[in-house]
């Protein structure tokens, strides 16, 4: 790659700070509160507008989405597909985050029915990702590593037939576009002791499209490594001397606020390389 | 003015903590924790009671209500409705925040339609109270401060009009009777870094306003004023060696429970002058 | 007693954190985010799952269900009664926590119905037991020492009526199946400066009653006591050394974290005694 990942992760922070991109997030109600704080954190502004008759022109305006499905209620579910039909009319990036899909009918069939509306990113766990390339049965995740790695190949498929960048989260973070693939190998295992530590990434990626779609020469994969990277790169330095899950969370808030982008270039562990199918 | 506005929060401070308010909050589901925490700090308790079927009988039987349009569902907007006519029938003083309206129809048709039913106040950014007087067509802001100044035509007409107290938070709130304005100066920037920041200050001028229903000689507002006053005061003890927005949330909890009356006396930036809507 | 309630807790603790029961949460919007993370910190993996059409299969497939009534909307109502049904199908126990009923007609009803569809478990405050039980008209409370003792007998009944384990959250927590009667006087005032840490503590009670229902000898009313004495204990730690209900709600989530079998032993201020009807 010719573009180094960790500096374009320190400049992309720094125009999310400078453009402050308005992200609308239509996201669970288990982690409103912690997603908005964590985007105002980083410095977007966070708006939650879920509402029919809203959702469309809101999305119309904003500088990237969010969708998560971990509770949709009918309203919800309605509000999310008014969001996707006005953030395409408008050209607004989308991050689309199918929560606990796999077993659970009503959101699995939603997030078949959104990814074929062109997110442009798709985030969530290795099971989550597995489900919806039609590779999974969903399920409470085994060993986070070795399914990162597992779904290497279904995340490129997906990718390529939803032309989406597929985020896989783990231990490793696996991120594809289909053609690349970079590894995110930082980040603290107490970010999933806190709820929303996933979900409150998708918004972040969102505030990251925002600013990378205003850039001469976007490129969403990259836009979806860097947000990545600035939130795993906090995790680390809120994990030390973090008490627990609690202290933690406050001290990632903290963190991301202070996110500096010297640091993350200096503590990225990042690898970006031409997918590989068969090494995959 | 004859009455000293931070003796009387202090004074307001104790009632509050003496009678501890049955606080009804109809709020946005982003904010409903801190929310809830942030009334318990000051000392009154809050219940969140947004159920058609329930929210009117209860607002009847709380002491004072907030109805917050963050994110009004079509339960919740009906429940609204119905928690105003029943605090009305019984006399509960109830505050309106308008969050986020102007471009967004539903929640702006149910502000002017709400406002019109005699809150005892009206609280927000200067953006939302221009919108809700009908002089500006609402936003994402700019600087806040000019804001504040340049809403205080607009705040005393609106108070006039509806008969309500109308707070414009900023830098510095504006606080209007439409005869009155007060203008307070405390507070801390990472306020607007915490979701809920200004939402559950609604929240706390509820339970403000009912202890102060309760005294022989109730005045909306400078009931108003004072809320405000303990609650900037207490962003600044927060503020001070908060690490972040993460820090300064927990510790502005911390300092809202703490709060004393002598230290907010003595921290009071406030100015009470008769409304000269020419200097205005 | 021949099992000490401590000795228990502490095994209990460690088959939690060893099994991770999936927990299944339908409750209230205010406190879905802190009652996650409880669960989380004592070592299950919650799903906030409340959807009707999802709700009924996942109960049948989570290991403990909690069903809390504090914002009860028409689908989450649905919602509850098809989660209760795909537990009881299952075989999954289910604790109730009837928020706020008594005056409330929505949440009262729903109560009364559920109640009798043999919920494991019952947690509520002193007015919601009695409430449930028939004897009392809920209520804002009185002091809650007083509350817990006037609620033995009423609660012992509710147990035999029911068959369900009936927990008073009180100074001192009483915790009865009709035959037994606990006391637990471990615990902080704090905890009600925190919204949600009663609520969470059913979530709590389902994870440990799902831990206990995989042993050899499951027995509802000891898990319940160990449930209690484990948050309650942890409690106390986070309070020590906290300045007040902010950072003791992070260092709560800490200490649950942490919290340590031989610690619970130690501290733990427990009595069991055969339900007298005469002396409560």
């Amino acid at each position: 790659m010719s573009i180094d990942p960790a500096r374009r992760a320190s400049e992309l922070l720094d125009l999310v700070r400078g453009t402050v991109p308005l992200t609308h997030c239509i996201t669970n109600s288990v982690v409103t509160n912690f997603t908005a704080n964590a985007v105002l954190a980083v410095g977007a502004t966070p708006a939650m507008v879920d509402l029919v008759g809203e959702a469309g022109m809101f999305a119309g305006v904003a500088g990237g989405l969010l969708v998560n499905l971990g509770t949709p209620t009918p309203e919800q579910r309605e509000a999310a597909r008014e969001a996707v039909a006005g953030a395409n009319a408008a050209g607004t990036p989308w991050v689309l985050d199918p929560v606990a899909i796999g077993a659970l009918p009503i959101r699995t069939a939603l997030a078949h029915e959104l990814v074929a509306l062109r997110p442009a990113a798709v985030r969530g766990n290795a099971s989550e990702m597995l489900a919806l390339a039609g590779t999974g049965g969903g399920g409470r995740g085994v060993d986070a590593a070795d399914e990162t790695d597992a779904a290497a190949g279904p995340a490129a498929e997906l990718a390529r037939r939803s032309r989406a960048v597929v985020a896989v989260s783990g231990a490793v973070d696996l991120i594809t576009d289909g053609e690349r693939v970079a590894r995110v190998a930082n980040g603290d295992a107490l970010l999933t002791k806190v709820t929303g530590g996933g979900c409150a990434l998708g918004a972040v990626m969102a505030a990251f499209l925002a600013a990378d779609a205003g850039t001469a020469e976007p490129d969403a994969f990259l836009a979806i490594v860097c947000a990545s990277l600035v939130y795993e790169v906090a995790a680390e330095f809120a994990a030390d001397g973090a008490a627990g899950p609690g202290s933690f969370g406050v001290r990632f808030l903290d963190a991301l606020a202070s996110a500096d982008g010297d640091e993350v270039v200096a503590r990225a562990r990042v690898e970006v390389a031409a997918f590989d199918g068969a090494a995959a």
